[in-house]
């Protein structure tokens, strides 16, 4: 190693934009909840008993033996928008997700958390307004706030995003870009929202001229319900849909997907280029051939549902009296009003061998 | 599908910042290259006969096996930062890649295009000065015009880009926060950074304060030469050291890493976050048990190199008297002079059966 020596080197400073940027604080319990004999309810870490090992395996030596001119697809540069099979699965829909319409509109992301990002890109400036959910998901929290923007919280109640208390909002002046929601048993929430309420968040989009981002990584994770109609089907002009096959495959994979209307989607594929130039290739092939596998996922999906419902109840019932939760619905998450301060708790749970997330961890206002 | 009948629906536009990007016309170039009988010159594919496939394989059902507390490591979430068993091997060094120190300060990355753009948002805000090489890799071109970067070219000649020119530049009040490069067989020069520049650049990072970016992912493709020191050994707080396993192992596993100082992997690794989570896991633990396995990579490396010497040789003759190239001395690329306007010439190319990039596509003045 070698240094000038003839003035003192003077090291290079960070962007402004770096300073947007902030870690999350789950992140960081994450690491306390991983330690031996510590059972977390921290993150929202699919069960790993339920990861399709033996499927994966198969659908993997199925993708290593295809060749064609330019030798295994695999293992090649692929398109960035994703491989052809995947995205016209996705169009027609699955049993994990809602048809999405038109090949040409999807985008294969490197998990949802890249389509939020990518949604970023072409949507947010430094300064613009950009509404989420309250309690909100952290990982659109950190990418909008990481874009610069202003971040204005809708209170959440049983039936979803409060969107009277945003039509208020806007008619009142607020002007978002973007308006950001998990619409089934949302992170951290547990809650969906409702059909009419569905409906009116499309109206205000189109009214108002927002967009909405609909992340629907647990579409298909709901207890004995079916999902009310994606908002992207009431507003498709106006809304990008998101989905992923973490919660439902394998979230190591990083596969996810977008759905956007033409005007932009242009934009979004300009932008992933210069993200990553495409998401890996094995594990594209391996979630296409396990989607395209009916039989298989619909099985599969019981499953997850079964043991996600059960763990729920269980946690549910052990709450009763302490905590506040309304019954769970689906998904990974229960949502708890307590007198107890649960920060200051902390501490001791963990000495006692439980990590949770202190609920403010998630809150805007 | 319905819209709203009160008024008619707004549409929302895209952002500011979305205007800053644009696709690669390489990309555009490929699809044309790539109709049947066109032999194509025209990207950096790396020859598909040369894909590990039996290894790769082998190193897959290993990984599908390993299983901890948490069950398969490869299919649940991971760390932000990548496996720790790859950042280690990348930390000591292996044939393919420069020792890069401490494990601390690596991340992976989903290709080495991720990792341009994590120092992108760490480091450029909107209007500062970037410096590339001239002619420039497209894929960094993209990321830093992306983040509103103005773009200041600096010339090749033989022994790579001209540091005297950027230091005339720099004592003329040119203040850029980057100067990115690929040292060794750039893309789309060929040239190598002589030693001595490499150390005249360190030094002159040292004194003017900025960042250099040091992509160097033909590392382990030079033609019976051995590379000269990386840029990040001589000024190691002043340079970003990226990395591939794209071109010595197979690009649709999409797994590359960088090195950083210490002042700038805490944003790097929150920047990461906010991206993607972390790369896909199954693709880090193919990459992690080839690069570790030292017979076969070298054995391997000594194929690959054999074979892109061989091709080089033929077209570098094919084209002696036409198109003045240099000897080519490693990699993929072959830049070459001729009197003949490339650009209108395509067609009949093409016509022809041949593809290529016209070189003005990668010319910054």
């Amino acid at each position: 190693m070698q240094t000038s020596t003839e003035t003192p080197a003077r090291l290079p400073r960070l962007s402004d934009r770096a300073a947007c940027l902030r870690s999350s604080e789950i992140r960081d319990l994450l690491k306390v909840a991983d330690l031996p004999g510590v059972l977390s309810l921290a993150g929202g870490l699919p069960a790993p008993t339920a990861f399709p090992v033996r499927r994966i395996e198969t659908a993997i030596g199925r993708a290593c033996a295809t060749a064609g001119n330019v030798g295994p697809i695999a293992f090649q540069y692929g398109p960035t928008e994703g491989l052809a099979g995947l995205r016209e699965l996705l169009a027609a829909g699955t049993c994990a997700s809602p048809p999405l319409g038109d090949p040409d509109e999807i985008i294969v992301t490197t998990g949802s958390q890249q389509g939020l990002d990518l949604v970023a890109r072409v949507m947010v400036d430094p300064g613009d307004t950009v509404v989420l959910e309250d309690p909100a998901y952290l990982g659109a929290r950190q990418v909008f706030e990481g874009a610069g923007a202003h971040i204005e919280g809708i209170p959440i109640d049983r039936a979803g995003m409060d969107t009277a208390e945003l039509e208020r909002r806007l008619v009142a002046g607020l002007a978002p870009r973007v308006v950001a929601l998990v619409p089934n048993t949302s992170n951290p929430s547990g809650r969906s929202l409702v059909p009419e309420r569905r409906a009116h968040l499309a109206t205000l989009a189109q009214r108002h001229g927002f967009l909405v981002v609909e992340d629907d990584a647990y579409y298909a994770l709901g207890f004995g319900t079916t999902p009310a109609t994606p908002i992207g089907h009431l507003a498709p002009d106006h809304t990008v849909m998101l989905g992923s096959a973490s919660k439902v495959i394998a979230p190591g994979l990083r596969v996810g997907w977008l759905r956007a209307p033409e005007w932009m989607i242009g934009a979004l594929a300009r932008a992933k280029q210069t993200l990553d130039l495409h998401t890996a290739t094995l594990p594209q092939l391996v979630v296409a051939e396990l989607l395209g596998d009916d039989g298989f996922m619909t099985e599969h999906l019981e499953t997850l549902r079964a043991t996600y419902a059960e763990r729920a109840q269980i946690l549910h019932a052990a709450l009763a009296g302490t905590i506040d939760a309304g019954e769970p619905t689906g998904g990974m998450f229960l949502w708890g009003r307590t007198d107890v301060d649960t920060r200051a708790a902390f501490p001791d749970a963990i000495a006692a061998g439980i990590a949770y997330v202190p609920g403010d961890a998630f809150t805007i206002s």
